[in-house]
């Protein structure tokens, strides 16, 4: 690892359930204390406390089945600003100086698209002015505002993507806080003796994430990979050593597979006889797009007589999808479709795949008699999709295999 | 009353207890649908829902004993947001075209006094500009923000505040609906034959509302009377006839005496045997304003030998009082103070009393043998001090006499 001159400040990032209460509030600006003596400033990043963010959920619920997404981001934008006063108020318990700001205050311009918006810029300037003048800064993570005015929330991830932004924009380095002490090479309630990483690359995280591991949201990742800053994972709970996401090129050994991940309920759709037309095999994909429906592990083939296309979607959005395919195939026929569900997709991610010879080999040796559906590869991840009764046997022999 | 062109836009301001849950929050979108279907576009206003800014209080008391104000306000301010944003979706139900706007967003400009900001100003344009738009904009209440982009809160009665403020700066009609159908000559859980006001004067509201009514706050009658604002007092609950606060010049008959309140849990103050050094009583009465108490009916009795000092206060803030008064009255002797708590301060409101007359001598009349300990007046109101077991029996005949 480069060395790296103690920061200015860091931004930290503390999620639902790190604040979910005030007990735990005032756990958090203990720590934050503690960064502060060590000689740190601090940005601190918040969610809304535990339960707030569905409670204010049920009460829309209560209100309208189809809520208005610039009302929904007005309702749900205060969660994080009622945990952002609280920890303020429990900082100055501690004799430190701080103050919180929402989005609006901390300058987080964002897109105008409600319930999904993207940050474009954090006021820069006004964060470094109240760093002056204070120990901590406390923000609201998952929301912003857009030049008109108009307050926006950042959709799944929102907070990470909020710490990172931050870190990025004022160049600091990144720390997210939850209640798993780091990122492991999979999920400990699956596979008991899993083991913590270290150090992952950017990438490697990436893949994780779209799979299914829940440390670090993928949108998050992907800004830490432009703007190349460092982000550790840890426990809000314990001190126990994190893992840090890194540049892939800081890290001096890279293991062959780094981590295994699984998603469940998955539906494998496979679309026969379609005539090899690719106008249509691109306006399927358009119109799965447009419905917000995210398909996953496609697989195309061309038989010279006829298309057979196949991918993964989530068993719950089955019925969105029959409708967007029915849509688009209108006037053709001849074709047939067929829906799976109760699926599960295993993936094993590492960056040493790039060179590492043989993985594919080892991944299917360890897979041995598992009826596998459908197999999908990038450089870095082998995902394949196999019933949910061949799960365990199937995370039990892959991390036994590449020694996880 | 001065004939009024129906006017564009109305505002309404519903309370607290109006908003307490969703079910009531669809019941004020009904209402607010009503008046926009008989032709007038609306700005409501909002309070918080219920009890959501006492849940706010009891987290920041789990945090600290003494919240800096900044984040007080930080933290409050969200309650209205959520009544605004969930008011706003109610209104979408009904197929009105409506937005919810914060603080910041309607532009309501306060002073940077946390917890008791006063407004400033309002974005008259930019409201204007969203009604075009718009059917109703829901505007949350008791709240502002600074030119340095700081939230604040308008302190008790801050709503009320916000709707008048809101209807002056546009020029509009103010409605303020409760739970209460309007302004009643006494407060019918003590005097249950009381009747209900058509017009009162805002000076007489004022005086009503500064001895212990509680329909419309006296911060809210002030920016009426001086921007000459009609506000309407009305239930959210019943289609009853509510009361009017009008200029005075509008009223063409003019009762004697309109109103009689009530303020429990006195204490009378008696200070005896003071130097006749007005030096020194002036700072007695800066000091207590300096520790921000709040004392009533002074009178100051000089016999050419000595000044005794007499005044009312709240039992609760007697022990400051106390404290206050030792401090100014140090390196003085032969001074003597007496506190005598547990009185109750009748009072009797009316533009009427300007010309009629003998009013005094009716009060005293209907309060027959009753001991009074203290008694203060002004243009349009006469108050006395009374011990709490007379209370009953002087509101008996005093309602009475005065008609009320």
């Amino acid at each position: 690892m480069k060395k790296v001159i103690a920061p200015y400040a860091v931004v930290q990032k503390y999620g639902g359930s790190s604040v979910a209460d005030t007990e735990r509030i005032l756990n958090v600006a203990r720590r934050v204390a503690a960064k502060v003596g060590s000689g740190s400033k601090a940005i601190v990043v918040v969610s809304a406390m535990g339960k707030t963010t569905d409670n204010l959920i049920k009460l829309s619920k209560q209100i309208t089945g189809e809520p208005d997404a610039r009302e929904m981001d007005m309702l749900l934008v205060t969660g994080e600003q009622i945990s952002a006063a609280l920890l303020a108020m429990a900082l100055h318990t501690l004799g430190l100086r701080s103050k919180s700001l929402n989005a609006f205050q901390a300058g987080i311009k964002t897109t105008g698209r409600f319930t999904e918006a993207k940050i474009k810029l954090i006021n820069k300037k006004k964060l470094e002015s109240l760093l002056q003048d204070n120990d901590a800064l406390v923000v609201t993570g998952f929301q912003g505002v857009t030049d008109d005015d108009e307050l926006t929330t950042l959709g799944r991830g929102g907070s990470d993507t909020s710490a990172v932004a931050l870190a990025a924009g004022m160049q600091y380095p990144c720390e997210i806080y939850s209640d798993v002490a780091g990122i492991y090479t999979c999920d400990p309630k699956l596979y008991p003796s899993a083991k913590k990483v270290r150090y992952i690359s950017y990438d490697e995280m990436l893949e994780l994430a779209a799979s299914g591991a829940k440390v670090l949201h993928s949108r998050a990742v992907e800004i830490a990979k432009r703007y190349n800053i460092t982000v550790y994972c840890g426990s809000s709970f314990s001190n126990e050593e994190g893992s840090y996401v890194v540049n892939e090129d800081t890290m001096i050994e890279k293991v062959v597979v780094s981590g295994l991940t699984t998603m469940d309920n998955q539906t494998q759709v496979v679309v026969k006889k379609l005539p090899v037309d690719y106008t249509l095999l691109r306006s399927i994909f358009e119109k799965v797009a447009e419905a917000e429906l995210n398909i996953d592990m496609i697989s195309i083939i061309n038989n010279g007589q006829d298309l057979s296309v196949s991918f993964t979607i989530i068993d719950e959005k089955k019925k969105h999808l029959e409708a967007a395919l029915k849509k688009v195939l209108k006037g053709f026929a001849g074709y047939a479709i067929e829906y799976n569900t109760g699926f599960v997709k295993v993936s094993v991610v590492g960056v040493g795949m790039k060179s590492g010879i043989g993985v594919a080999a080892d991944f299917f040796k360890a897979l041995n008699n598992i009826p596998i559906r459908l197999v999908t590869t990038s450089e870095i991840k082998i995902s394949c999709l196999m019933e949910e009764k061949y799960k365990q046997t199937a995370i039990n022999a892959l991390a036994k295999k590449f020694k996880l």
